[in-house]
Formats: structure tokens, sequence, C-alpha cells
């Protein structure tokens, strides 16, 4: 199995196991996978974009970051199996439409978000 | 190689060719995952609860939630990347804290949040 | 002076006595302004729309949620200020500008973003 | 009347008059807030902090910006309205909090956030 969906079923055990399916709408999780991403923002609010860059070599933010990329994880993959998405194949799928809309002759030295393709 | 190391890979790729690197802080990649979670909200925002859970199901919004989510996951992978995080290893471990925190017993049909594990 | 005017003259001071202008560059105080947001969000996130409508009377969710809505009115007077913008007049241009779009004849009972005009 | 109030008035109007107010539970507006929110972070995320600074004096970014934040403010308003807060008293009451917290003496050139108060 792979290493996605392994954590699915981990994560899909998690909510059976304390009956917590009746919570987890896609309207409630995609709020949820908000939350932690606010609170991810919050970890990196006040920081130059080069301390950010060593975020993870300080002993007390590292592993704050760390958790916090971990709450956004498991409510995606959650949000993800509750609406029968394969995160992979969609962001795949997504990069290969980014690709075609912002070459890379176009697009070298260019930033744009991936999903304006 | 996994499926979300070789996304990983193929995200890097991507950047790398068209030299945008530069901008891909944690910092400025926390944005853009929230943006794109901004995204996905937009669409879920006006929903019942009953009619998210449908919301694959109709063919107009259906692709669309796909997209976003492909978008959060680009982005995601691309953030734990630049960190250094295996996303599948922190998510994991978060998911351990919070089963012992929220036991099955004392958390049963009370939702909670991962985070405050 | 205008109570708006009032708040955002009270927290210009409160930023200038901390020196805390060095830190209010407009993207700082965006992803401050979005961390709020999102714990406004964890604050709604398992409850039905119905129970999200009478929190205010719950005597633990209600002050809760009006702190975090008194947070996120801190951030946005902020930015507003940093970035010499007329919170007031930006949002009544933009209604006006929603309300040629949506008229109220096309729009009555069908939902629709503001930003979408 | 001040500034606040006829601004919430107005859009209270705006919504009454489409038949939306079925539509804005404080669960659904708190996810257009955010979503608003992520459309400003979408501006500013791969701005260096000076460039952000500097946004409102560029002829095609400044406008989307202010839009932004008037988006923004239009839904930070109407949630405020529907679940009954006064989101100037909501503010200054959190600010005074923040201020016993963050002292001058201790906080000054230390970056914390207000919601940390």
């Amino acid at each position: 199995m792979s290493d996605i969906a392994e954590l699915t079923s981990h994560v899909r055990a998690f909510a059976r196991d304390r009956d917590w399916e009746q919570f987890h709408t896609p309207k409630n999780l995609a709020m949820a996978l908000a939350g932690e991403v606010g609170e991810l923002l919050a970890e990196l609010q006040w920081l130059t974009p080069e301390q950010s860059a060593q975020v993870m070599a300080d002993p007390r933010l590292g592993p704050r970051v760390r958790a916090e990329i971990g709450d956004v994880t498991v409510y995606l993959v959650r949000l993800a199996d509750v609406l029968g998405i394969d995160l992979v194949q969609a962001a795949t799928d997504k990069l290969a439409e980014a690709g075609r809309r912002y070459t890379v002759e176009a697009a070298r030295g260019r930033a744009a978000k991936i999903s304006d393709a």
C-alpha cells in the first residue's frame, strides 16, 4: 500500500473509532483544514523570508512548524478521503495543467500561482 | 519510490525548471497554501453540510473541488520539501499524539481538533 | 472622529509604542489576519449551521467568538492603515459593484460571492 | 450614525433585498470571510516584504489589493451583524487585553500576536 493510502486508512480508522464521521462533512473538514493552515501562518508571520528559510533549525519553532504541517496533512488526507478524491492524482493533474500554461520559456523567473493554470 | 516522494520530486523539478526557487520561501509557500485553501472554502461556503457531502456528484462543482484539492496538495508538498519535513511522518506523529489525548472512550461522539492534542 | 478612524489611531499608537512598525508590512499583517480568521473558523468548524446561528448564546463559545472577531478587526484595521486604504470606502465601493452585477431580480435567493462582482 | 453602523445597515439591506439571509449563517459567513482573506494573501504571496509595502503604488496591484480589502470588510461587517457583535468594541476590548499582556516595556521590538493576550 502506498504511504498516502496507508495514512488515509489510519485517519479513517481514527475518526471511525471515535464516532467522528458525523462531523466530517467536506464543509466542516475544509474549515478544519483552513484553521490548521491559519496556525501554520501564525508561526511564520513575523519572520523575514530569510528567517522562514531557516525555521527548522530553530529548536523552538522547528517542531511547532512540523506539528502544524502534520495537522494540515491529517485534515487534507481526511477531506480527500471523504470526497473520494485521489490526492496525488489530483495534484499531478493540476501540475500538468500548470505546465501547459506556464511553459518553461514563458514562466522562467516570473512567479505565478499554480491555480492560475 | 512512494507516491508522495514521486510527487515531491515532480513539483521540485517544476519549480527548478522555471527558476521559481527564489520565490519558494516557507513564508511565501504558506501564503500560497492558504490562498488555495481559501479557494476551496469558497466552493463550499454556501452549501449545506448535506450538499457538501454530495458535491463530487455535481458535474460543475465536483471538478472544481477536485482541482482546488490538487492545488492545495501541490503547495503543501512543495512547502514540506522546502522545509525538509516528511509529510506522512509528521501526520502520523500528530495522529499518535491525538490518539493519546483523545482516547476512544473519552472522545466518542465529541468532536475535537486534532491540533488540540 | 469616526469610530473606525479612532480605532485605527488606537491600533497605530499600540504598534508604535512597542516599536512593532518594523514587523507591520502588508505581507506580514495579511498573514496575521489570516491566522486570526483561522482561529475564528476553528470555533465554528464542528457546529451545524443552526448551532452557529446560536453561538453567541453559549456562555463558553460566545466570548471566544467575540474575541476572535476582535482580533480579526484589529489586524484588518492595522493592515488598511499601513496600506493607506479607507476600509469603509473600499467596502462601499465593492458593494456598489456587487449591486450592479447581482441585481435584485437576478440574484434573489441565489447566493453568490460579493467578490465575483 | 457611525460609519461602521451605516456600512452594516447597507450590507444588511443588500442581503435582505436578495433574500440571502438564508445563506448568512455565522458558519457560512466565516467561510466567505476566509475565502476573501485567501484572495488577499494571493495578491501578496510572491512579493518581498519591501514590495508589499509599496503595493498600493502599483497601478495593477493596488486596486486589486484595495478590492480584496473591501470584500474582507463586507463579510466581516456582515458576520458581526449576524452575530450581534459590535466590531469596534470587540476590537477595542481585545486591544486593551493585549496592552495588559504586552506592556510597552516587555514587548518593545519583539513582535507577538494580539491574540496571545
